[in-house]
């Protein structure tokens, strides 16, 4: 079924980032993985992975494709078997969903990745983007290493492996404060889980109790509340938790940057809207975008109808604030999934139409309102606005809850290159003239910042204003890691 | 994956049924049933086949699964190329999704079935269940027929057959003619496809013009917007249209029924709201079924909630009636599907809470109005109940847009038994204890068959009422025609 | 993988026919049935498949594939549970090995098939070709009977179905005395399994003691002894022999036939070389061709090479009856499968090479006699004697242990078209200038018939004579039954 | 299929080794290797992979199972293009069948291995055995590597990358200098093939001229026969050859080894009949071991019968020798696979009947010969010689082709642990006791050399003798890698 298949869905949709998750102390730990990784899912649905530890070795499952697929009931009690395969052993574990950002998209790439180094077995799962993976891999080739894949996660796994030489006090620190980028990062080791993050905190990454004592950690809230875990705080820039049998030890492998860089689209698009991402939470700063779009932008309409899935948190926001009717008359198709034939030349606004059916009884003869969350290409935003044409809208005023995304992401989120980027070299009345509607607005970074509601100073907001936190260098990691592929 | 696999989502929902598609003239008649089964998937995720004809034979794919697993672009090339195989074959087609009422859940039971008889080929696909099925199937046992299957769509494909002796006029409408229940048919013959509705009209049919000048004929006419069809009118009770190279034409098996019996559950939960069903668009009966309860039973709270995605319409008319502010608050895990780890007893609340994750920040403190669109054993419904509370909603108030289910469905519909529908010898007060919650209220059935518009009489409410449109007899299809298996 | 594979290893050999078992009140009838389909895999490669009976219903799992391939444990555990659901119910089983004659080599054409009829449950197994199936499909399909398969086995069961009126004495033998042609039958009702043998006698039928007190039968003795029961006799030809708790009955639906018509071919290729078959033991045979060939067309040669595998038996007694050295020289590679990438032009030689590699030592400059059972084709034939040339071989004498095969069988030997056979209208002469090799014998009837040591005028040998014992008709019903498709 | 299968014929034969193969200036070299892997399946049945380089990266395909299960046209195609992606790319290919001999036997184990390293690209496959792997990976991982495997390959691979540093010579050369024990490999960069043997040539490795003009090495001249190539010669002990666009070129990583020490088990068992190892044919070395043994070791018995298919050239040695009449008896299944369902208790007699049925006819009241190539374990032989005796054998003498088998090997044969060796510890006399044989005879180790007929003194007979020709240490790199799995 897979030669000629294509992931309709994702033709517009940024590409999701990565999750990861980590426990120690918890009776089923690959149990309770499975779980976590089932609810950080929309983070990653390209392969999925989870890995024990045993106290002497480390058991691995990853494979393409969504949880649901890559585990059973008899894979995750080998792992949990594994976890328990001497008395006493307190059961160790972290798993990964997956959406890379660097590497090839294959089965080798599936994290977590694991090694047997000097002290034993090692497992890892990374969420982000490290920025100089390619010069530090240059660097370990120099002295003798060899690389399996061309995925950044693995030069942090040699890297660290390659620190831990002689007497070294803290490998895993040395290593870390080598890097330079995004990382939410989860390393399993043979009696302890150790989870980091990146001086600057682009991406999220929490520790909580686990439901039977032990401890946690996952990319987001979420995660916690469905395991039955209770949420404890946030992992802080520049610091490495160490959870093991002693419980829950803290130590900084480098200072907070002085310049934090909250990935402010996790608020956007990708985080659950039930979690709480840097300190508020998702679904009220959705809403609030929504009322301060209304507020910034208003429309002469007759209603509002939120572009589904995604679109629907702004636009209740913009038609609370409004007073504008809002109504439900856009209908996803929940089964167009990720294989989908090839349309033919004419079948492709049949594609088009079978991801959305418009009510017509509801948009017909109206002035609308379309609220959504972002807009990358803008292709398939075209679609659906003729589609809304062709069901009779008389005016379309499209409302987008972020401001216009002109600049790449080196930093985790897989924007296309900036020449797909509808809004890159477009003022919003050219964009307007592309997508075809009555009027276009996006919702302006101050508003989008305080929507959001913490220091605007803490976020990273480079795809919107091009303004990196980091200098960025020529070559970037993920050209430069896959040059020869 | 799958030995040990549960279906999580069904526990609670009605099966769906199921939904057939038909084509003849078009060029390519497989793709275009491929997307109208898209687009009906809603009605079956069990299997999924399409037949078509070359004139002389049929040629026939289907398998258990979802249209887009068990369809790949070679297997719809195939099917098309035999379409065409001779010269001028101007091209038929008939695609089926299903959700069994009656026979097992296995493969060969996958339709659209075919045989060879006396006057060729012959492609059936159905969607609703013949009462008296056993009854007919005894009789053509006796008459030397052996059955392969233990599916009522043989029993008609058998009778078809059977009524093809001597020099029979009508063979299709003689053998339609015997069948008592609900059926809304497509059958595929070398030459053309018939397409029929019984004479109570439970389930709905409609025919459309082809994007290419051919004809159609599907479930629903959200089939009919997706493939770029133009409705026509619905194939009428009692009705059998033929689609051939001479256009359109049509014929009476029987008259309509004096009590019409259109299934209310339709507009309740099974059609998408994008369709019209019954003459009315289904989106806007749910949002007036939400309106009417908001009248019918207000509550004295702070926000209403929907329980998505089957609640979302009429929580939006309940919002609207009553003025209470709509939030969303209750997030569905879009992967959680079909295959689901069956979770251990510590583990049940995981699975739940993994399903749906609660927004606290909207809900805790808060009286809430929790709108769905129908209750069937109840348990997930207390157990989401459960979890709102354990969010910290202060009250919940549970609002339901139809009347109580009491009774079971011999027409389509695969509600479980009588024992265990929740509201069966209950009172609403005892329901309400069951589920837990502060107050419960139920659209009646005037309230209903108001939302929904039509003449109440020609409505099918056995369900709700007890009142059955025709004598079920005492052993049904379903049970008789497995009594060996 | 399948997609551009094709059967290298039967370009050549004529295509195996069926095998069949039953068996009757043993413990686990379905395990002795994998165990049975598994000794007589030489008779089928392409489906699989075994049912077992309730004494209420009939459970059947069947599929494309090796008996290894379609079976696992679990799938036997169900099967056997079934036969066992009633407390004391005895266990019957059939199981099935096919290489189809007639109808298309899909997974529903895969036996045993099964039905639900007048007086229960009934699966059925058929090896042989019926010669009037479709003349019988006709008669059938006249009186409202509709097929669901194009094999001609689906038609024995429907006629067995449609004998089955009113108060038909024998339904079974009724049906069968209709049929014309070859066919070992095993039949599994809800209380018996019923086995018959045509009154030609094509095919062998044996029955045997089970090894738990039970009854069993099987295409060839080799199946007893693998599942360790005791050979009683065969199924006499017109014979229908009843396997039931009431042990062993037997009854005539026809008196043999005047003219016996035993297929010869068995002893030539397809018998198994363990089993007795017709009375005699196969490799006793074979080896008695080789010497009966030494002493009709000796060689002046060096020394004597079997064709591997099945030309081994006969080059054994070639050599002990000519006094030549017998040396293995032609080695295959036993991984040479179903499955083999279509070579391109210029790998046709390397893809012959792969299936037999020569041992040059022993070729180089001598002149051999080559060994083999018989020529279809003859162009794999060809290609192999140009290996053994290019080898160094200085004559090649090659001979055949049955005489040309110039006719097509309607028996159930798949044969291909006149036209490809390399001796339908060529001399020996003209066939050894084909092949290119120095001389060429093929062993003469009287000497195969004499080797095989029964009487002669029980055999059909019109694969070589075209003297068919019954008269074959203008339509076979190969070619009749899938007219349309 | 797979979860309660186990692998009956792997019971008693010693597991196969490793195969490997190399292609440069050939222009299909995947579709190249992919034959010879076929030719060289015997050596290794677990997994099959193919890496080509298009001159900047490696493409590598790689998977559990057979060279027919592995590979399809599509990934030839794509691997022979990747081969190709640059104009004027002479096409460079390794391919590797494995049966390991350390590390378990998961699919990230199958080879070739690939990484990137300081110069670029590089993919090995390796047949043989390290015996100092663990300690070569200790002190790696004491200079900061990271292993991905517990694989003996993987060191090879890493080693050779830290070899590569600084102003290194020969990278290659000082790396397999380091490595102590059996080993033949093929090494893929971006611009050259480069093939090794170790100093003391346990293992054969040959090179030939390709059909097209380029060069091949293989580990069997039975590859060369089958692709078209021509046999050159063998690859010296520490020797390495370099394959590239300025053709061949030789160099010497070590002397060879004063005491040579060529596998003697490869003429015993491993090598295709079909091929020249160490300069002499395998089937003729066979035939003259069975006249050996015949002369060594004489039976009064009636005729010789095979164990099929290993025994087959010794018993026609034994008996042209002997005189005594060779008849094939033992019919070997040849659908007795892999994978088997794991018999019951009482099924187990039928699970050896199935996999060789006996000739009852030609057993029953005679005195045989059955000679064999080697034993291991004595189970299954013993199963053999029960069934040989239940069908009536009189007396059966039991010889054996080369000595007993008492010491584990060091060197990539797979034998079972000592304590399983059924000769370990054991008097000849003993073992026809455990047997249950009345006489058993092994062929004398003098008389195993003689018929392999090269120099004594260069061939390793560890397994019988106890005589390794290097130390082995204390601790073997199988145990040692794999300490903590």
């Amino acid at each position: 079924m897979s030669t000629a298949a294509f992931a309709l869905p994702q033709l517009e949709n940024p590409r999701e980032k990565c999750g990861v998750f980590a426990a120690w102390g918890e009776p089923h730990p690959a149990r309770l993985a499975y779980y976590a990784l089932y609810a950080l899912q929309h983070r990653g649905q390209e392969s999925a992975g989870i890995a024990t530890t045993s106290g002497r070795a480390i058991e691995r499952h990853a494979d393409m494709g969504l949880v649901a697929q890559v585990f059973d009931t008899a894979t995750l009690a080998r792992l949990d078997a594994h976890a328990h395969a001497r008395p006493g052993t307190p059961g160790g574990a972290i798993g990964h969903n997956r959406y890379s950002t660097t590497g090839a998209s294959s089965r080798q790439n599936a994290q977590p990745f694991t090694c047997f180094f000097r002290h034993g077995s090692m497992a890892i799962g990374h969420n982000g983007n490290i920025v100089n993976a390619a010069e530090l891999r240059l660097m370990l080739e120099e002295r003798g290493h060899a690389f399996n894949t061309s995925s950044d996660t693995e030069v942090v796994l040699q890297l660290i492996a390659h620190c831990d030489q002689g007497s070294a006090a803290d490998p895993l620190g040395d290593a870390l404060s080598r890097l330079r980028g995004a990382f939410s990062l989860v390393v399993l080791y043979d009696d302890r889980v150790e989870v980091a993050r990146d001086p600057w905190g682009w991406r999220p990454l929490v520790i909580g109790r686990g439901p039977h004592g032990g401890w946690v950690a996952a990319s987001e809230t979420v995660a916690l509340d469905v395991i039955g875990a209770t949420f404890e705080r946030e992992v802080e820039p520049g610091e490495i938790v160490t959870l093991s049998d002693a419980g829950v030890r803290s130590r900084r492998f480098a200072p907070p940057a002085e310049r934090l860089a909250h990935c402010v689209f996790e608020h956007v698009y990708f985080a659950s809207p039930a979690s709480t991402v840097f300190g508020r939470n998702v679904q009220s700063s959705r809403e609030r975008m929504g009322e301060r779009l209304a507020a910034e932008s208003p429309a002469d309409a007759d209603l509002v109808v939120p572009m589904p899935d995604s679109g629907r948190s702004a636009a209740l926001g913009f038609a609370r604030a409004s007073g504008l009717a809002y109504r439900e008359a856009i209908i996803p198709n929940r089964y167009v999934g990720r294989t989908f034939i090839k349309p033919t030349g004419e079948e492709r606004s049949a594609a088009v139409r079978l991801k959305l059916n418009i009510v017509t009884e509801i948009i017909a003869g109206q002035r609308v309102v379309v609220v959504d969350d972002s807009i990358v290409r803008g292709t398939t935003t075209r679609s659906k606005m003729d589609q809304l044409r062709a069901a009779g809208a008389r005016e379309i005023h499209l409302r987008i809850s972020c401001p216009p995304i002109r600049h790449p992401c080196y930093f985790g989120v897989d924007f296309p290159d900036r020449q797909q980027l509808v809004a890159h070299g477009r003022e919003v009345e050219q964009v307007r003239q592309v997508l075809g509607v009555d009027s276009l607005a996006f919702l302006s970074l101050d508003g989008l910042l305080g929507a959001v509601g913490a220091d605007p100073a803490a976020f990273c907001t480079a795809c919107y204003s091009g303004d990196y936190p980091i200098d960025i260098g020529t070559g970037t990691s993920k050209e430069a890691l896959t040059r020869g592929a």
